[in-house]
């Protein structure tokens, strides 16, 4: 074959346009590419390496003869079209939560659990951004010592909740520092009852809440982690903020190994080989991991290792990482790229 | 006596003029205030009370016939001065690091520890910030159930850096909205060799580094609460980031309780009556604090109480408070109110 058929939906969004930037700069062999969208944006013009490509309206003839879909278009979209794709033959790596914990869907993080890609039936989930990150920083040390809890502290660029989210940080923070009114709509969660400022002012909700007070993001950490990693019996808990910042989320995490023997220096070491990691931990000449040093970059920045003094086996870290990117379209490219390595590309019988 | 006689040293800092404001409100009986500064402040004309006040250039006899002294000029000019106040019999509460891990001065935030001031001899000293808001809001639980360990990171506000910290973070963000280039020169930290943007920006450094990896900021807020609490047995580690907020530090808070039996809803209970603590936390209707709403309060707010679903008798809280008023002015004149209540007021022989 010279290549694979590929449709883009939702191509038009804050995680599209990048999907469109990271197909262009893939090892994929792409015979041809569509990009799919809402009615509101058909007929929008956007680029792939050069050429003009008109947005279409995402129907479900669209994906005849299509190969690969890659959706990001909310969770409703890819609960009604990604079945339609699959049955006309495209796998499809879906970006939204529609599918993650779906038994039999495998939900991948190349670097972590590859070998889950083996398992697909036609659909492979791409897991929540800031999860992702985070098991990119934390599997390479895993493997080394176990990992037996995690308790971790985001801080989330508004770029997760989508290019509205970015233009209402924007605009929001020029009215404040003009001295003028401003009414948020879109922020902590656009279809949440209330909408708070995010200017100067971090907000401890993304997502809806759950009956136990967690936030569904909350939520998506602690059993995306169990699964991509493949252990129910690992702790995790978490605390999600939004924080005034467009892109790249920051993550505190503090992590208790299985096993001793670890310092500082050997988990710094293992880090540094660690594959998608950039680590950036010398506080001494104040290296450590910064969202504006991340944006545009495919990797997960670390630093900050640090002991817990009073803890054995217990230590600190700080990661950051382009949540558009590895936390998103990257990761999801990257994921077509390995099913095309490992002969995957097809959905099954 | 009509009332005390009130030097305030740092008059024109962020933290001095909210003390003015603290006194103004204060029910503490003074019969005069004093604003002494550096000689480049000197001259300059302050309020209190719709009076004028010209601030005064702080030499050793600044102090005869001083009461009180409330100081927030830097480490530096505590140590120097500090001596010169307690010397001609003013009693000092000192806002600054340079006193606080001193044996036999007390570290005092007087809902969790006033009995402290029994021990004072001239000198009480004033936590720092983020360490002040924790203690507030777990020293009500700890008095119940026990602490044992306590996890946090901190989103802290730049006003803990000063004035000219805010005014960075205030056009540094109006130049890169502007798409105009702006040199950091102040944070993360003044006195290190590199700046870095804060706008749009966390930044994992408060305080320089120690050789551990620990910054300074995250070894006062183990150190501190350890002395604050007097249970050098009690476990804390904390991770300490700057953000992109002009005043209110916002923390995640996990801890493990000591004794079982505790749930959500009896931690929520205990903090409704807890003094200088304001519950809010209500997910369900999107209540749960923020730095906006805790800008010039003096009350630490506290929501976001859920349990750690897989460690006994560990929960999450979520505490926001003003780092100018109860971090640092607001909790001096509050020492310097119970001294007065107590009979304290005085440098013993």
């Amino acid at each position: 074959m010279d290549g694979y058929n590929v449709a883009i939906v939702g191509a038009t969004g804050a995680v599209g346009t990048r999907m469109i930037q990271m197909l262009e700069e893939s090892v994929l062999p792409i015979a041809s590419v569509k990009y799919l969208a809402s009615k509101r944006s058909a007929g929008k013009v956007l680029k792939f390496k050069n050429e003009d490509v008109v947005v279409e309206e995402l129907v479900p003839d669209s994906f005849n003869d299509v190969n690969l879909a890659l959706f990001s278009a909310g969770g409703g979209v890819s609960k009604k079209f990604a079945p339609e794709a699959i049955k006309r033959g495209a796998v499809v790596v879906d970006n939204t939560s529609a599918f993650r914990m779906e038994e039999g869907v495998p939900l991948v993080v190349p670097e972590v659990n590859e070998k889950a890609l083996y398992e697909h039936k036609g659909l492979i989930a791409n897991p929540n951004c800031s999860t992702i990150q985070m098991v990119v920083a934390l599997e390479p040390l895993r493997k080394v010592y176990g990992l037996k809890k995690v308790i971790v502290t985001t801080m989330q660029a508004v770029s997760g909740a989508g290019n509205r989210a970015i233009q209402e940080l924007h605009d929001e923070t020029k009215a404040i520092l003009n001295g003028e009114e401003y009414k948020p709509q879109i922020l902590p969660v656009s279809g949440d009852k209330k909408h708070y400022q995010i200017a100067f002012n971090p907000l401890a909700q993304i997502d809806v809440f759950e009956d136990d007070g967690y936030s569904h993001e909350e939520w998506k950490m602690i059993h995306e982690t169990k699964k991509i990693m493949s252990d129910q019996d690992l702790q995790v808990t978490a605390t999600c903020v939004r924080v005034p910042v467009a892109v790249a989320h920051s993550e505190t995490v503090w992590f208790e190994l299985e096993k001793s023997g670890a310092d500082v220096a050997k988990l710094q070491s293992i880090l540094k080989e660690a594959p998608g990691v950039v680590l950036e931990d010398d506080p001494k000449n104040q290296i450590y991991p910064q969202a504006v040093n991340a944006e545009g970059k495919k990797d997960t920045f670390v630093g900050r290792i640090r002991a817990d003094n009073e803890q054995a086996n217990s230590f600190h870290l700080y990661c950051v990482s382009d949540n558009l990117l590895k936390g998103a379209a990257w990761n999801s490219v990257q994921i077509a790229e390995r099913l095309h390595a490992l002969n995957l590309m097809r959905v099954p019988d």
